[in-house]
């Protein structure tokens, strides 16, 4: 850490107070007034991301640029005065990633928020890396086309975070994540030197494939302040069914089934009992509380109802108590407004939550989902689960009350202990929400040292000095 | 390069000798009898791929292992001893990256052939670099899934050629390239180490994503030793549908039409009329002649023959002269092979093919192709156009006679105007087959100063003594 914290004792206070009077008047130069905060109140709340339980530190100063012009002074500045980066863009991450670390610049990319083209021809579109998920999926969808990437918060999240936490979403299932979507780069490194990775090209190979290292890299590696994005044809509008099962075992079974048989849905979402609870209890959506695990599948191909009849049977035959699909547009997406609260409704369970995000092969779904009942009756805790099921992607959800200590603990063990399950499932720690400063220990873990070894030495090729978001990923 | 040629004078001879059998007892000591080949008759066949036109030096030794153990050996040996090593598959690739450099040790992994596993419920297979792609495409057929990645070689090519390269093939315009299916990798790394990167679970963001640095690295970061690949549900056959246009520009028209209409083909090709004369004096297949641009179009959906009327009024409207819908399964095969012979039909007009890869957004493949015409009338030589229409990805064919100097001389200038002209129009020098030792110039003209350094530098990471595939990419 080069600075010290604002609350530090008086004499560090002078130094630090000098050392950021530097980086604020060097920051200032070259960029325009009012893209420069200072004011404690106002940087501290620029502190953290949505993650619990995660460190944060109080930054120096945050910049908020318009042009790649000013991210590169940003970069410039910070290299010549070795002073920490944090890139940032909604803070809507659940790992921590974005948080600030002691002294940093927390760099905010909202500002640069154009979307610079849509080209329905080449299927591309050319944005800032500040654009609001939500705003680029209506944008496109006004000339016939989609952005498939859809994490929960897409309403508020921005493209580069999207890139940089390699998000998914209920979509993925058929659709992928945002690395699938992601062309080519235009990245200020931590020189301020700009570099252009990948194409606008349909194809490419010209080249190491850069441009996937930055997706995912939690603005570790560089700033992204340009994406070419791939985009699709519109689908027709999708059709949802939901089913119930009577064990969380026979919904798994009844996956299996689905994705054996060939079918691809738009979306396989489950929520087990403790979930479709919580739901009923914040927004009294009358889900059917009796049900132990509530599966939703939706197609979005041209016959969906036929699609739908299709797994409704495969849903039976694997045990399914009851099997409603819906009968139109409006009440899918009644279905579908139960299972985007489901992160809010276990979070008001008990006041907190600490959402894991386990991703096992979905043959091994069953096995995930025992375990963590396992897991929730051997620390007395509540955790519900949803899960993208269709990516065996789990979100166990800890809920614990955060002034009861000894609970907190056990709420930070059981956590834990639900990663080593996922591992043992020959999973992963994190299917889409990034390692942060959340899961670092356990990123080791997973890929081992030979691994950890060469992202590191990755890591010093771009940021030999160290600024980039210290302190994340390892 | 640390050994002297075959050909070089005695006492270089013998000091070459006195080193080559150095490693050939270190390798032996490791390997078993009779995977490690030594006569320069045999090893010489092992010197380069199918690339015209590309360098390629005398191996001193090849070798065939079949166990990660085996290859672990070998990196060891070469580490040890400082010698390059060049990885090859079936040596189908069309840059060069295959080739031999003087005096390297030849590793060859086309005897690590073993399908692992098929799992139609997690939709992933698990192999080893040397299964043949057709191999699997047959192997997971028999499971209802599908792999869709088609290079034109896909009976005699590898996987691990396929990984190394970034294949494409026709397929591509649908369903993507080799790197969207390549879930995780072990690798062992240039001084023998093993490394897993990558998943086996339809997500997951732990850490940098280094499987896709692998993919399209061409043997110069480290050897795939195993790769989990995804799957798809296998679709429905597809039909074809074949339009003839009077114009290059009026397909190219059709093509931006059918993409802008939001169609999904799962195939959309293009022949000009040197192709398709070439084809027809090949295989008398009875092609129409009098077209200057034969489009291919097919769907594999649920009902084709819909999305081919469809996908036919768009090229009548553009102005196509004849359009002609397969009837079924045998005729769209036929119109397949057509395409599929494109290659060895123009290599059979002058003897001698250079065969460019240039990559362009669609939107720009009119000028692409009015470009390559230009170019051929400006060196006064026949150039055939077959194209990944769909993905914008050209193939324009330099016909010569490579015992004419003057002709030879045209040619090699003519297929580095093509590239400039690629690159002018916002597109790749290498939509699929990668730069090797053919295009490392111009590798540096797309990725420019910044790009080229940092790629280097990311080379150095995996191989820091610059023995894995050197003089290739860069």
């Amino acid at each position: 850490m080069i600075m010290s914290r604002i609350e530090a004792p008086r004499d560090e206070d002078d130094a630090a107070a000098a050392v950021t009077g530097t980086l604020v008047d060097r920051l200032r130069a070259g960029l325009p007034a009012g893209s420069v905060l200072t004011d404690p109140d106002v940087t501290a709340s620029y502190a953290h991301d949505m993650a619990s339980f995660c460190p944060a530190g109080a930054p120096a100063v945050v910049v908020l640029p318009r042009t790649v012009e000013e991210v590169q002074h940003v970069m410039r500045t910070a290299t010549a005065l070795r002073v920490p980066v944090v890139p940032q863009g909604a803070r809507t991450g659940l790992s921590g990633a974005a948080n600030a670390t002691d002294g940093c610049v927390v760099l905010s990319l909202t500002k640069m928020d154009r979307i610079l083209e849509i080209n329905p021809v080449d299927r591309v579109a050319v944005v800032e890396p500040g654009v609001v998920n939500a705003t680029l999926s209506r944008a496109v969808d006004a000339h016939g086309l989609y952005y498939p990437p859809d994490p929960s918060s897409w309403e508020m999240c921005t493209i580069g975070g999207n890139i940089g936490t390699a998000s998914g979403g209920l979509c993925c299932v058929k659709y992928g994540v945002t690395a699938e979507y992601v062309l080519g780069l235009d990245v200020v490194l931590a020189d301020g030197r700009l570099m252009s990775t990948g194409r606008r090209t349909a194809k490419g190979v010209a080249g190491y494939d850069l441009t996937r290292l930055f997706v995912g890299s939690e603005g570790s590696l560089g700033i992204v302040v340009r994406a070419v994005l791939a985009l699709r044809p519109k689908p027709p509008a999708q059709l949802v069914l939901a089913a119930e099962f009577a064990s969380a075992s026979a919904a798994c079974d009844a996956i299996c089934r689905i994705m054996e048989g060939g079918h691809v849905p738009s979306l396989l979402e489950l929520m087990d009992r403790t979930t479709v609870k919580a739901v009923n209890d914040l927004a009294h959506m009358g889900l059917p509380e009796t049900t132990e695990a509530l599966l939703l599948a939706a197609f979005d191909t041209t016959d969906p109802a036929a699609d739908l009849a299709a797994v409704g049977a495969l849903c039976e035959a694997a045990g399914a108590t009851q099997v409603v699909p819906a009968e139109d547009a409006a009440e899918s997406e009644l279905l579908l407004q139960a299972r985007r609260l489901s992160l809010t409704a276990l979070e008001a369970v008990k006041g907190t939550t600490m959402i894991d995000d386990v991703c096992v092969p979905r043959s091994r779904l069953g096995e995930m989902l025992e375990g963590v009942d396992r897991i929730a009756a051997k620390y007395g805790l509540t955790i519900g689960v949803c899960a993208h099921a269709g990516d065996g992607n789990t979100h166990p959800t800890v809920c614990f009350d955060a002034l009861d200590p000894d609970e907190s603990r056990r709420a930070r063990e059981s956590f834990d202990e639900i990663m080593a399950l996922g591992l043992e499932l020959d999973g992963t720690i994190t299917g889409e929400h990034g390692v942060g400063v959340l899961k670092k220990e356990w990123l080791a873990r997973e890929i081992g040292p030979v691994g950890l070894e060469m992202q590191r030495a990755v890591k010093q090729v771009f940021d030999p000095l160290g600024i980039l978001n210290p302190g994340k990923l390892f």
